[in-house]
């Protein structure tokens, strides 16, 4: 080439990110067994564009997500915008569907979301979430599905110490109805929603400032959030007999509570993985009933890493019908996080065990062979792509995280071995390929 | 809710598509298993975004690709462009982490990706694209390598009756230089690339009437191209001699294809699934060696289903270092396809394999305890999310797939078993519990 470029810098854009060989095998790793996981209970995936009209998207009078949006004009002139969340996309794909999918409808869905916010630590402007959901019932069962599948998804994962926290919205409905309050529950439920970031004195405080409710009208919200602290699901529905009997609302949702609760130790798991917390609240106004948080025991800083709920009305920006249903969504970043930090993901650059060696182009052939052998016996084996000094093709081998290394030499390739070397133990030694790969077997 | 609100019609943009389960579900499974290939060799995931900086992505010179681009400026005043394809964001990921990645470097990728193309008949706007390259050598045992990988990936598949077509820029450039035609040589690989859809004649005339060629220099080009048809490696190489010894070029494009298949012969494949053929040219001007086409014998019609090749300079735009590899795309969508045809998917509308019924709702713990066990036994089982009429039931069996339905009475709970039926004999039998996970895992 005669003409002389201008190099462009290689560069990502704020809030988004590559990731290296360790990170993307560990993560891709982790998908894999929540994928496996969903299948196990029936869920199956679905896929929606991550690109779609902004109307299907965004309600014009919703001010918060509006100004994260990548949101722009097509070629064609379509005013599009890039999904931010999974849950939108699966209520209009639900709607458009309905006749081939019938109801009720199992699904899960992993894929990347935009929104435009300020990165944080761990926040990213492009980002993976891990939805599931079963719509079209309004039963415990369904409840119970959803805490089952978190914790055998985080028990998959090698985590055992994690709290699944469960409330139901209806009675906090229930209790500001009952004081004449229902209009200050979004904003109430906002507010204890931060109760685990900033402690019980400053939602007090703010329910007194922000939303100038009395000081009686604070203590009962307050009494009622930190009744469920360190007690059993019989103690806390022996106790919680005054709110239960305050109205409609407040006795349904404790039925839901006594009928999840029945169902989950029906299960006779021999652990405390779930319990009753009035102090959970989430965030998102959509939930109706049941809501869930996930907390890892040793790193609660971390925060809920797999949350959801009970709603009654997922698709009514799209259609008349009723479609209720309970789904949770796990973030898979906070999940990888965390798992980084207990040492569950090992991060390793590359999935091959073995790597053979080439020391002399003319064994190429032999050594490609032998990596097929090993490749026979379902071990991932990788030859080093061209014949160099051993020092650096032990080098790559150290850097990558192998296993073990196989030496080729003419020797070897006459008699038809090879040599093994266990790159931990240091051990090595000349075998056939056949009792290599039972050797490779064995650790 | 008292507002009126106008409901959004749910749609999809003019070439994005929505994946229904049963689609879902394959192209996941097809997807698990070309990871798994990759890994096998040693291949490792990498990630990166789907947005970046417009000119990292685009040279603005070069047009046709760039009145395709989703392209817009996000709320920071920042030209930004999803991407579309995965060769270029690769290019720049290699330049930025150089330190972090050594060389050789091997990666898959499988990602979305996006062009503003008129949509045809199994061409989407959104498509997925799959993607593993040898970067940092320049050796037969890479290209090698490559043909030995999609081989493996076809046959995982189950595809057993596929042609590997295999040629080398080199020895077509070489001609070209030869006669005199250098600066030509990308429009004459851009026409002899049509040749599987347009015939040889037209290749000829448009040879002779676009690029204003002789009569003379055409036919050289088309024996050429002609010249491998139905050989084998050996009578090719005896009889392309004249190729050969033209120029460096032509010598150094046989050499390199001598040595691939003295590799790959080496193997021991007892089957011919690579042929050398002259008549392949691939359209991307950055190839610079070996390149490959694969073709299904059956299926010829749709075209190559994994093609690539050898590039002395991936990174030029980024890097004044060369970094030269081979690397190979998979086309999911038309793989996809072409599996459909040969009956080598069964679309499945849920991953589960049996479903557990619910006719009571007292009985509901007991149903959800019958399919933990099952999936302890690792036999993906869903329970039907709610108590409802068994004819409801069955039909949501039948409509999804499941091959065992287990029914639960009170007979049943009481004497702690369960009726199991098969779907497909219509047999039925009253079982303890581990009786049952036996006779569905004998299925």
């Amino acid at each position: 080439m005669t003409t002389k470029k201008k190099l462009v810098t290689p560069r990502t854009l704020k809030g988004f990110r590559d990731l290296l060989p360790g990170e993307a095998l560990a993560k891709k790793n982790m998908i894999s067994k929540l994928q496996e996981v969903f299948e196990s209970f029936g869920f199956g995936p679905i896929e929606t564009p991550h690109l779609e009209y902004t109307d299907v998207l965004i309600n014009e009078t919703e001010g918060e997500i509006g100004k994260q949006l990548y949101r722009f004009e097509d070629n064609g002139g379509r005013d599009v915008c890039l999904r931010f969340d999974l849950t939108v996309p699966f209520a209009r794909y639900a709607v458009q569907h309905k006749n081939e999918l019938g109801m009720p409808f199992k699904r899960y869905a992993i894929g990347t979301n935009f929104r435009g916010e300020n990165p944080q630590l761990g926040r990213y402007r492009e980002f993976m979430q891990c939805d599931f959901d079963i719509i079209g019932v309004d039963s415990g069962s369904a409840d119970a599905e959803i805490v089952q599948v978190i914790k055998a998804a985080l028990l998959t994962m090698g985590v055992k110490n994690f709290t699944i926290r469960i409330n139901n919205r209806k009675i906090m409905n229930g209790i500001a109805e009952h004081y004449g309050l229902v209009e200050c529950v979004p904003e109430i439920l906002r507010i204890i929603d931060k109760i685990d970031k900033i402690g019980e004195e400053k939602v007090r405080s703010s329910l007194l400032e922000e939303l100038s409710l009395s000081s009686e009208q604070v203590d009962i919200f307050m009494e009622f959030v930190s009744l469920s602290g360190g007690k059993s699901c019989q103690e806390i529905f022996s106790i919680a007999e005054k709110y239960e009997n305050l109205n409609e609302a407040t006795k349904k949702g404790f039925q839901e509570l006594r009928e999840l609760a029945a169902i989950l130790d029906g299960l006779e798991w021999q652990d405390c993985s779930y319990k009753i917390d009035f102090a959970i609240a989430r965030g998102l106004g959509y939930y109706t009933g049941i809501i869930y948080e996930t907390i890892l025991n040793d790193f609660p800083e971390i925060g809920s890493i797999c949350s959801g709920g009970r709603y009654d009305n997922l698709t009514q920006n799209f259609s008349k019908e009723p479609a209720p249903g309970v789904g949770a969504s796990v973030g898979i970043d906070r999940l990888m996080a965390a798992l980084q930090e207990m040492k569950l993901i090992t991060m390793r650059e590359t999935p091959a065990r073995v790597l053979v060696t080439q020391m002399d182009k003319e064994l190429c052939a032999y050594s490609h062979r032998v990596a097929s052998e090993f490749r026979a016996s379902d071990i991932p084996t990788e030859v080093y792509p061209a014949a160099a000094k051993l020092k650096k093709q032990f080098q790559y081998a150290d850097r990558k995280g192998h296993e073990f290394i196989v030496l080729i030499g003419e020797d070897e390739a006459k008699a038809n071995k090879i040599t093994v070397k266990n790159l931990k133990t240091a051990e090595q030694e000349t075998l056939t390929i056949e009792e290599a790969v039972k050797l490779t077997l064995l650790h």
